[in-house]
């Protein structure tokens, strides 16, 4: 049966026994109303070891002042029993004044990866998301931490934080869980009435149709947005924050990309008053010949 | 017989070992060319474990672009020694290529203790202190890390790091180490010309003389700091960044102090061309009537 702890030092401790043991630890770090996709990461995590942690902590500092904090769906018991269910052992659940009790002072800032896109549009976004990873794996200290590629610029910064602060932790990144039309699930989809809910689908769609022309032979990176952008506007209630595609490893946005590139398709709109995000992680293929050799 | 240990990795290997077999860590982050402060800190780790890493890294990201990196005192043969002498296990020497790879992009920053004094003199020292200190500690994973008093406002960055990160570290701050005339030790003492190193003693005759003051009944903090700015003046060569009491642990600057309080006297200042740090720490005192009871 799944244990909730709630105070920092109790996980800790817990963290630091089985590692005594010589047991693994890894952590899912959700903002709880888990769906499939964060009990798909549950389970990955389990493929690594028993002793699985996730938290559960809507975090305030990663919300801008006119973001959905206050809104943002929330079911705890229903999240217990989820998690259980799909194999945590742990649900680590603190209180927003124990993670940032009076005086707290300290902002991790990670240049470069998360300047554009995300960044552009949710400014402070990414610090909030940094600080409470930190303070999440410092108080989980797992040996692998599980994260969704539904996030996909989150996931460049994790993989950074940790890199670049030497945490002992093995990123994992597990993929994007869809609905049957392609919407990627998200606890913000409950946001969406029912009649925008039919349309969401747009959105893989539009991954969908990049895709496409990409398998098809167009490497132009504006040509890619621009078909990204039509699939898009098919749906008249869309607002488009961004629709692009850059190479995946850095976000850099070359004029063109070459065969055997790693592209991500990024997209973040507004469907009525819900912003979703999704993205897709496509192969700039290489050109064949008519005997199907390599053209170099 | 003290292990050199260069990699990050090997390092993390090696204390997660010692965790294993139930052993603590503790670490003693330098810059190297140690003295007699380094080893009484070094002495002071040993009483916790005696697996204790001393780190050795003239880190850059800590110096301003026209302070001293590039001409910092450096002995490796000389600390590895001294080091094995006062009885580390470990020296953890890493290379500034891999603490900072090409790519490297991220800082911590802690507002509040950081703001006056060395971070108004010193823009960007401690964001630079506080991004090393994390990843020291992810490289050694030390269940307790030992620094001097000697650098007073990076021991309360660094109590404030580990705090708000939730480091599952005891931060230890052992006391400042003196010359025989009372200069604070310090590697940059090897800067000072024989001239002016006879009158190095004046910062130390200047916190005394605070001290004295307010033994004696001073609570007026600008009062306090004439007293230091008159003690430091003796000396013609001194140019004065700043010599100010704060309130301890907040670095606050009330008009006047309380009885009971405790106060920080802080002092850096130029001799010649070399800046010099110190500090003491004073009990505001009770008053106490003819009859020695404490006025309340």
């Amino acid at each position: 049966m799944i244990k909730v702890v709630k105070n920092i030092i109790d996980m800790q401790k817990i963290s630091l026994e089985h590692k005594l043991k010589g047991d693994k630890i890894a952590v899912v770090p959700t903002m709880g109303f888990l769906h499939e996709g964060h009990l798909s990461l549950i389970r990955k995590a389990r493929e690594f070891t028993e002793s699985v942690v996730t938290t559960l902590f809507v975090n305030p500092s990663q919300f801008g002042p006119n973001e959905d904090y206050n809104r943002y769906p929330r079911n705890f018991e229903r999240d217990l029993d989820l998690c259980n269910q799909a194999g945590s052992k742990y649900l680590f659940n603190p209180e927003v004044l124990d993670m940032y009790p009076k005086g707290f002072n300290t902002s991790i800032k990670i240049s470069g990866v998360t300047d554009k896109f995300e960044g552009e549009f949710r400014p402070g976004h990414f610090d909030g998301v940094a600080t409470v990873v930190a303070k999440l794996f410092n108080s989980t200290l797992p040996d692998y931490a599980v994260f969704g590629q539904k996030d996909y610029q989150q996931t460049l910064l994790i993989k950074k934080l940790t890199k670049d602060l030497n945490f002992p932790i093995e990123i994992v990144i597990a993929p994007t869980i869809r609905e049957i039309d392609g919407l990627a699930m998200s606890s913000r989809n409950t946001y969406l009435d029912i009649e925008i809910r039919k349309k969401a689908g747009v959105l893989f769609y539009a991954l969908n149709e990049a895709r496409k022309i990409i398998s098809e032979g167009e490497t132009n990176r504006l040509r890619i947005n621009t078909s990204l952008h039509k699939a898009l506007r098919t749906i008249p209630e869309i607002k488009i924050d961004y629709a692009a595609s850059a190479l995946a490893d850095t976000l850099d946005e070359p004029e063109s990309f070459f065969p055997g590139d790693s592209v991500v398709i990024l997209i973040a709109a507004y469907l009525g008053k819900t912003r979703l995000i999704d993205n897709e992680i496509v192969k700039i293929p290489y050109k064949l010949n008519e005997e199907n050799f390599i053209i170099t």
